[in-house]
């Protein structure tokens, strides 16, 4: 097979209908250049602050990223194979460039799918290779690569201009010290790179790593974390930290969607049985977990933090990747999600409330249309989150937008959050969101159900003035 | 913003490619002019039966409309801005014009929801609005329809004319004494405005009217429904009462569609010991409510009602607007459903009993393939219903179709109900479905799964036979 | 309504865009004429062995068909009225020419139904039938198929290279003795049919043919199945017998898809017990099973046979037909499925064991993005299955592909399976997959998200490829 050229069409997702095409191309060009909104990102706060330039392609796009990676293991390679580092420090494959020719000699695993589309759009407008990733290519490729990235220009810090970037979060532990946010305020950038606080490993009893975290929580907020009221402290004041760094937003990855509260004296019993080495149950866990969920809120209504919940996935679901690699390594698989009667205990008590805000994710599509879009189109302050993940894909966000508009309106979604690690992938990203809201858009606007200037007003909020409005920014 | 024409497109809803839409087109006009089958509906009997002249336009298109309620409750307005009467008779906005204006002004959050198709369609067709309601239109929008509403022509028994609305369906309690079905009777409408069975208050031991409910079935059937067995006869007279009145079907928005008969013993023991003022467990009451579907059933053979099940919701989520609104206030939130195994019992007993028939709806649209359209696909009893309420919508609408006529084809399809309270929205609902229906049609036509008359024929059928066939009319 | 000609389009079930449409046409051509590689099919063994004529056309199209049967069924036939024989050997129609004509006259039942699309191209392409089916054309269009029927060239044998099958598997209860493979070898087909061992009978502890099965389980095997050790080493042996004769896949039809293992002395305690005449719980029953699935995953480790799961039914949902006509009549039900939980010990356990392959299919389309393509993206042993059964349908296969691509992508997925007993179905069954393959991947190009070139060898994949490469052939 002779080498296929990298092109980019310039109607690429956009619908094939010519009269549809039209508008969507009409659409898409008002929303095309406003900047982005990333406000739910997952790139290492240490990665601005440090602004070093990136190692090299395969550890630039390759490793780290799981969506990546899931693939190549799912047709055989082992996490070793593709260089992905071991727990125990054990040999992985260390040659970049071996690692990068094994993900280019599979480049057709990828079609059809949504990596497909953001990796060619970062190769040619980031780094403007000219060729489909092949055996043959690959070398070639590489190189053009880390030519790049060598390039002053291409640090951590400049492609935030670059990629036109206007506010972007991360994602820090509760005990963070924010220290790495400092720095970013001492280099003019704490107002565009902001901190949120995601208190998931002080909140599972259970986790591996709870115990350094509340230890390190305690230490960091100069709390009694031994006691129940201790940790509460400690969180008030943390989410204070975070705020006074310009968090706007807390991220809570809950099993469930469970919030219901716990009696006072219940909580505090787990939680110091639990910190003075006692035994809990996997209930009494979940009740721990739902409880400070239901807490969380109740302080966002204090601290003005918008809250982010996003249940139902099975983590680490493959053992020995999780004992050999650690989290994150694509074995994490949704299950069935519950919001109905699960978001009823918050929703009861803070739904209404003008100082509450919250953005509900799911991976279970069901949900759309059964319970986030009733709820989210009838409770003030909840919001229907963008499509996550799995489903932040061209078929996916259709659906979306299919299945969510009609009962919660445009207006009680919180636009796009891209979500993501791969810092080179958040422009893709957001281009494939905004050409994905101008091609359903241009259904309604073609089946007369919306007018053309609503469509490019509704585009252009979806982009960009929602998640402003959603994160309260 | 310019004052935007408010104008109805002839080929709305209709799919774009020029192609599809032309013999969407030609169904579509088969099917336009039809009589309104409105076999499932809440308007009350009242309205008809006294015929007054409607209030103001809030009071008509606002106040009592949920869907619309909800949508501005998400932004922030109260039950009480909106005019929502309080149940502690407490004050709420009493100037007809303000609530107007609130919802003129927030126009845009209905942008791609079945709402705005309704509403633009009433507005045009009903009430000869032309400009869009926005802050600036209100007033004057405000008057046109209230000029429109004080004619003698806009009477609630002039609009079925109007509205070609050949059959009309009311709901009832079962504890009706069926007064205002007498009057309409004696005014000639008895044939044309006829009730529905709904026992649900009289079924669910726990509700919070239903020792006043159960006190009024006493009375009105003569049954001392102290007993299980005085209780029984009172349903079966009210029943027979409801069969003289023109009634065809019963309806049961139960919590699931569970379906199980207890032992006449059990189920005698329960409803005594509620009656007796004893304690039920929550698995009581819901044990009872089954067993009681079941009865229903069973009934439905000896006086062939139709049976309406709609299941999945959780009603009145958001305790604070319940306590002070009450009930049917935008917070019922849909719940994952369940029906194979909850409705085996019933289908189990009578699924191919030919005096049996059953029309079965859903909010969880998983349960069209996988449960729903299989089990219609092959009892002959039973029909699977319209989409309803949430998804009563383009989009939901297109799904259903594509989702549940595979396995169960058109003819064990209940045709369109139109499950409203607005009366005004009625022609909406209906034209609607028509052009919905003929959207979907014209895609297996251009894709020559069908022939055009056999789509035209389809869509007759839906749009007018199959409501009358599958409420045995 | 004068008789209606029937006739194949060439272009149905392509999407009806003009561009779309040219593009759809242009990778259907290219698949359009490959070989059938039928590796999922529920055609009788015997069929082949003895390559007997056809009966008659009712006793070939409608009676064994029970999506035809139950369709009819829906509306108020009895399977007594349709041929149907009955368990207790009591009077059915006996008359072909009546039973046809019962189907012809109710045609238009089928609209909207993938049996429409299959009876078409079956009347049309393999009987030369020119009239649809009606009251008026029944009794012409029965002697014509009769007519073709009774050829030499219409023998099971000759239609394999008629329809232009490479490769057909049958289904197989684990205590088979393979004569019909035998004879197939010796007449020279034992490398084109294959078996597939189907174990269902032998581990569900409960069924009404478990003591039957299991006692010829032990003569086939020679070994004592009276203990659970005996009874692992027959299933093994089995399994062996069934590779030397050409078996590639096992086949699993579970309530759930659990897969957890129990510790052996519990797992040979109940088998025991129950080999002993004692009584087991329904927990029990479900326990044992999905331990022996997991044990099958073993065994595939060792014998190197593709196990195939397709959990999720609820059979014989209607006592009264399985009382009287037995098993597979049209009354299986679907219920909502798990995997993510299910199939993790399994998957904890092989997933990532080159020796081992699964194939998961599932009648609840939720699972597709939740579960399936999730899974299937990840562990390389794992893929999903085609569409199955009530979902193997143009809408079916397009929501198949739009929801598992992008997750799992194309080299995750089985292609396709026809998963029929309806032989004569089974050309049309691939055409349609071929169209519907290709009217997804003709949007995927038309929106520039796949070069056609890249379409056209995805296209050829799923047809023949991968099915190949699923099953190890």
């Amino acid at each position: 097979m002779p080498t296929q050229k990298l092109t980019l069409h310039p109607d690429r997702a956009l619908p094939v209908d010519p009269e549809q095409r039209r508008i969507a191309r009409e659409i898409y060009a008002e929303t095309a250049a406003l900047p982005l909104i990333s406000m739910h990102g997952h790139v290492d706060a240490a990665v601005f602050a440090d602004n070093q330039p990136f190692a090299d392609p395969a550890q630039l796009l390759i490793v780290p990223d799981h969506y990546v990676c899931r693939m190549l293991y799912s047709q055989g390679f082992t996490p070793e194979q593709l260089g992905v580092p071991r727990v125990d420090g054990g040999a992985t494959e260390g040659d970049s460039r071996t690692i990068w020719r094994r993900f280019a000699s599979n480049w057709k695993l990828f079609r059809g799918t949504p990596s497909r589309y953001w990796l060619e759009h970062e190769l040619v407008t980031v780094f403007s290779v000219e060729d489909e990733p092949s055996e043959e290519t690959a070398d070639a490729i590489y190189d053009q690569i880390a030519g790049v990235i060598a390039s002053d220009d291409f640090r951590p810090q400049q492609l935030l201009d670059r990629f036109n970037i206007e506010l972007i979060s991360t994602t820090d532990p509760a005990q963070s010290d924010l220290s790495q946010q400092q720095k970013l305020a001492e280099q003019g950038l704490g107002e565009r790179v902001l901190p949120t606080f995601r208190p998931d490993s002080v909140v599972y009893l259970d986790r591996d790593d709870f115990d350094a975290s509340i230890a390190t929580l305690g230490e960091v907020s100069g709390s009694d974390v031994a006691s129940y009221q201790g940790y509460l402290k400690a969180l008030r004041e943390r989410r204070r930290a975070f705020v006074a760094m310009g968090a706007k937003a807390t991220d809570h990855g809950h099993f469930t969607a469970d919030t219901t509260p716990l009696p006072e004296a219940t909580a505090a019993e787990i939680y110091e049985r639990r910190l003075s080495g006692g035994q809990l149950s996997v209930d009494e866990v979940n009740a721990f977990a739902a409880h400070m969920l239901f807490q969380m809120a109740a302080m966002s209504c204090e601290d003005g933090l918008v809250m982010q919940i996003h249940p139902g996935v099975l983590r680490d679901h493959h053992s020995a990747t999780y004992r050999a690699h650690g989290q994150d390594k694509g074995y994490d698989i949704p299950v069935a999600a519950e919001y109905t009667r699960g978001l009823r205990p918050l929703l009861d008590a803070f739904g209404t409330d003008p100082r509450f805000g919250c953005i509900v994710y799911t991976l279970d599509e069901d949900v759309y249309t059964r319970e986030l879009a009733p709820m989210a189109g009838v409770y003030s302050s909840m919001r229907v989150g963008a499509p996550w993940w799995f489903i932040d894909s061209p078929e996916g966000m259709l659906r979306f937008f299919e299945s969510a508009t009609e009962t919660a309106g445009f207006y009680n979604m919180s636009g796009f959050v891209d979500d993501t690690r791969a810092y080179c992938s958040i422009p893709a990203r957001h281009d494939l969101y905004r050409r994905i809201s101008a091609h359903y858009l241009s259904r309604l606007v073609g089946e007369h159900r919306l007018r053309q200037d609503e469509a490019v007003s509704v585009a252009t909020d979806l982009a960009y003035h929602l998640p402003k409005l959603a994160f309260r920014v």
